[in-house]
């Protein structure tokens, strides 16, 4: 299982958002939406062993945790528009749902967890921060069932001097700062080459 | 300098797509807007080095190609929409226009050029066709202003068998069949990391 957690600073947390205009009224929606495409898509396929959770703290109701998990998603296309709807459609069922995951759609679910609530949880796992002065992915040797966490364009809470806190690795995945899709497709493709 | 041609065998020559429907109407636009994005943007600037053209060949009136050039480019955003609505207006202006270029917009052209005629004109640079069967881009040395060939995801025309003609190299990105945007983002990060 490949996990990614991706940190959304502005994402909207009410379904009130224009399809026509994801960047400005969604809060950069569309980054999350390619977020999801890079992390649970292949050309012919899906990753039926990913899944991306995104923490959204835009207004007007943050935090909100949405997961999109590969083994079980239907119906959902990967195109930015496409996976907006289901994000909105989800965002309706935010009134019904405390620190537990409710499933809103197949494969997806929603929570009132916090980026915090969602490190804490896994930090017993193999936690990596993806930035820019991280080690090199190439040499760092993931062991299996590891998470991946990364901000946005504007980038991660502190900037990242929590890693230490949750056990977690800085890594980066080379010497440009990419956006958080591009990253996530590089990762992927390392993964896949070590065959893990 | 780096350039990726992309062919889109569906994408649509003709400006009445809709926004609302690009995988459908715009033949996979949304996926040639992807490709753009990967090609020409990081995170916090633009690649002002490299260029994308794609070869569209869906309905009503194909082939054509345009090219969105980063080292010119201005006023176009990073997401989906807003990248069909450039592609959009440039096609109106697809009756003016024979086979040279001509610029629609500051960075963006448009031309009646085949996929023939693009490889045609650059069979004197070092050309390599993105396949999976290829030869490990990692074991693969560019020697600088290369240029990378892809197709969508019905693939290339003849399935690439065309590469020897124009002395193409056939490399591979990684084990898996990847969207053409995430092949373009592991190119990138393979060149940024050899510093070509």
């Amino acid at each position: 299982m490949r996990e990614f957690i991706m940190y959304s600073s502005k994402g909207a947390t009410a379904p009130e958002f224009f399809l026509k205009d994801l960047p400005g009224s969604g809060g950069r929606m569309d980054l999350v939406a390619r977020c999801v495409i890079s992390a649970l898509w292949l050309s012919r396929d899906m990753r039926r062993d990913s899944r991306i959770v995104f923490s959204l703290n835009g207004p007007p109701d943050p935090p909100l945790a949405i997961s999109f998990d590969g083994g079980e998603l239907e119906r959902v296309s990967p195109d930015e528009r496409n996976i907006s709807i289901w994000i909105k459609k989800t965002l309706k069922q935010r009134k019904d749902v405390g620190g537990d995951w409710l499933e809103t759609h197949k494969g997806i679910q929603i929570s009132r967890k916090s980026f915090w609530n969602l490190l804490e949880e896994r930090k017993d796992k193999n936690l990596y921060i993806l930035q820019e002065e991280g080690d090199d992915i190439r040499e760092v040797k993931p062991r299996g069932e590891d998470i991946f966490v990364l901000g946005d364009h504007i980038g991660l809470p502190e900037n990242g001097k929590f890693a230490e806190k949750f056990g977690a690795k800085r890594i980066s995945v080379g010497p440009e700062s990419y956006f958080s899709s591009q990253s996530i497709s590089i990762v992927h493709n390392e993964l896949d080459r070590r065959g893990v």
